[in-house]
């Protein structure tokens, strides 16, 4: 593909030669031909000295070394240039052989579903959904459209999904809740007998695990990311557009707003309300039944406002020292 | 089903009107028509607020608002009509086609099998026990009765396990543990021949992975309960009753005892060895070789009685108040 | 099997009665007829006084009450024993039925495919590669020879990986990266274009995740072991030889050189770079674009060297005696 031709589609202006591209690559992935993207000048100047071929940049930074293509929208503008050279292309709209789907199970148009999935009775698939092998769809579960289901996820009975959902490889949406009570020494299991509910644009990743709500529902709002190996227990609500890193865990109950940050292996115990555009910082605890109000960066275990735990931090690695100045004026002033 | 009718299966003694119910609900998940549960005064407070059409309570609580059916054993009560309105049913009791079964296998009487799922040789199936799709049951595994194995949950050859298990999706019984010897600077595998040994009535969580052992066995205790996403390594052995939240690890050789309580994202080391009834708080870890004797409970990271943790914590947000105290000390004495 | 015949096979020198042989058993798992093994007196001194009818010991240690070999390269002596017992043998070398396999899949002479696994169009499987039950493995994937690939795992188009690799169940190769940008307050999808590279003599732990890289490769080196439920990110690059204990996390773009020991619950943020020969201690954290160098030892969250963070942590054990001499001595000057 000419550059003059990538220009035109991601609509930025092009300075320099108009030379053929043949993919994309990274600092750590430099090949001849190819394209690549510097967001800043630190960026531009190691890319300058790289063998990409050409560069996109964003409007008022230059090349010197390179044809480049300006863009104002650069994020977004790199974001399609990805798309063009993207290798992994869609399955071809078929029911694959060896798949089993139950007679009462309602298949939408131009539905793909690759070898070895399960599909139950009841279930109710989205025009243009892709399932690839090895999925199981319990029954009553309701997909919507454009979905995006990878090998071997499970999801059971009752699960509801809006549309553009992305689910990673293995991941579980509708385990039972964790509930026991005591009884005479023994762990009696509470029946979990709610659902789940998963809103629009939604992406979950490979083996992340999704309780079902002991009654009622466990909520996932429209347009959360979840990464890999993450632990959503039950009744728990996610409002829209929160992003969770990977190896995270919410406990029970617990509530977390909308357009909040949840960085890695952060463990947010049972009943604790988290409200919007929370930043969560990586490895905090917060504590059961916590309340944290909207716009907070919080952090640590247990996690505190993240400026003053900063502080603390810093302070710790001092103690040694502390302890020698402490002993210091105990001598001093002849205190045993 | 009646109020009255519900009063009777949980041998309760209702007050009010004999409404009609139709499904359970909870604080967040209000439907007129249903039933709901207050174990304590202040839930009951809220609830008598909600649009629930009638109330569990313990007995010598009473609702203003709604009829309510008093119980002694309220908690047992309650889980007894969850039950009632469950809507996740068996599946019929058959054999599904698509299966793989070899014909050394040994499958008890009313056993229902999923399509896709693979049994080895010499495997033994318990009567009444059902396998959802996409299992794999290697050569070899013992399987009592009355289970419920969920969709892609893979057990490895020579597993056994009790009557009453429940096994949630995905999870992996036998995998090799994770030993390495160091030779002229390359990583040799040691074999991992031993065996997963599982009680009765244990529970275990999604994508939770447990190791076979060395040599000898990994040992899951009766009555565990094992919650999604958990490590539990080679030639552990967890005693009975004990519960383990998720994301918690447990490494080589370590031992847990009976009715011990792990909290979330737990790590404990190699060769530790913990008593009965101990209790680990969340993100506690507990380094290779520790003891904890029976019925401490223990926090942080490294882990130490709790009530001292906590009391450390506390000490620790005061820190940067103490350098200043410290540092003003010093003026005075004028020492450096 | 006699004692003397293993003595032959590990060409170790028998000491005692030529006794039969028939498992291996540990200090957990006693059993008469059986052999096991001492690196050590300590071990030796409880040993000696087990069900074992025979011991494994290195040149010039001895047992007073059963028959022993001596070994100068005694664990991989013991190693090798373990195998000679080991239950678990190969499947024979055939494709099952019940397998899917699209025609421009290549597979190598004396593979196994066991039934419900899916190989996509244009994957290459090397020669006497194991693969087992409900495996998805897609387009343009590369197998090398001699890989065992367990039941479940999912290996996404264009990953490439060398010979004698262990994948363990339920494992997932291929997820996307996790990536987004923020536009009018939604998150959208970076796509993901980039693959994986594995190396010879990788073991893969059960349920763990490795995504794609966002352009560019995640790289796998040879030799490197990797436990169950870890997260690899996307853009990772992990050197020769390195092995990372359970449930730890990498973040994207970092990178981690060769022989390095991450422990279980480690977390390492986005853009780090660790050395060579570097050993992480169990639940540390490293910030994001941190720079560790080779050879050390690093400890705690933030981490830093192992000997200073243990300084540390014994200090502030004492913080709460540390807050009362404070307090005295401020009495003592009267300062409030």
């Amino acid at each position: 593909m000419k550059l003059s031709e990538i220009a035109g589609i991601i609509k930025g202006s092009l300075t320099g030669e108009d030379v053929e591209i043949t993919g994309v690559c990274g600092l750590d992935s430099q090949k001849p031909g190819t394209i690549a993207y510097a967001q800043d000048r630190k960026t531009l100047e190691k890319l300058e000295l790289s063998d990409a071929a050409a560069l996109i940049l964003p409007t008022g930074l230059s090349c010197n070394t390179k044809p480049f293509i300006n863009s104002d929208d650069h994020k977004m503008a790199f974001s399609k240039v990805l798309d063009l050279f993207n290798p992994y292309k869609p399955y071809k709209r078929e029911i694959y052989p060896a798949v089993y789907i139950e007679k009462g199970a309602k298949i939408g148009s131009n539905v793909t579903v690759l070898p070895f999935t399960t599909i139950m009775d009841n279930a109710l698939i989205g025009d243009n959904t892709v399932i690839y092998s090895q999925v199981y769809i319990g029954k009553n579960v309701r997909i919507g459209k454009n979905c995006l289901i990878k090998a071997g996820v499970k999801i059971d009975d009752e699960t509801v999904m809006g549309d553009n959902v992305i689910i990673h490889h293995n991941a579980v949406i509708g385990g039972d809740g964790f509930g026991y009570m005591q009884k005479d020494g023994k762990n009696i299991k509470i029946p979990q007998i709610g659902r789940i509910i998963i809103g629009n644009d939604v992406e979950i990743g490979a083996c992340m695990t999704i309780d079902r709500a002991t009654v009622g529902e466990t909520v996932i709002g429209d347009g959360v990311k979840i990464d890999n190996l993450v632990q959503v227990a039950h009744n728990v609500k996610i409002g829209e557009g929160t992003v969770i890193a990977s190896q995270s865990g919410i406990s029970g109950s617990s509530t977390i707003g909308a357009h909040c940050m949840i960085a890695g292996q952060v463990g947010i115990a049972d009943h604790v309300g988290i409200g919007n555009s929370v930043i969560v910082l990586a490895q905090s605890g917060i504590g059961s039944g916590k309340a944290i109000e909207n716009n907070r960066v919080i952090f640590g275990s247990p996690a505190r406002d993240a400026i003053e735990e900063k502080r603390i931090l810093a302070s710790i690695s001092r103690l040694p020292d502390l302890i020698k100045s402490i002993n210091q004026i105990k001598k001093r002033l002849k205190i045993d």
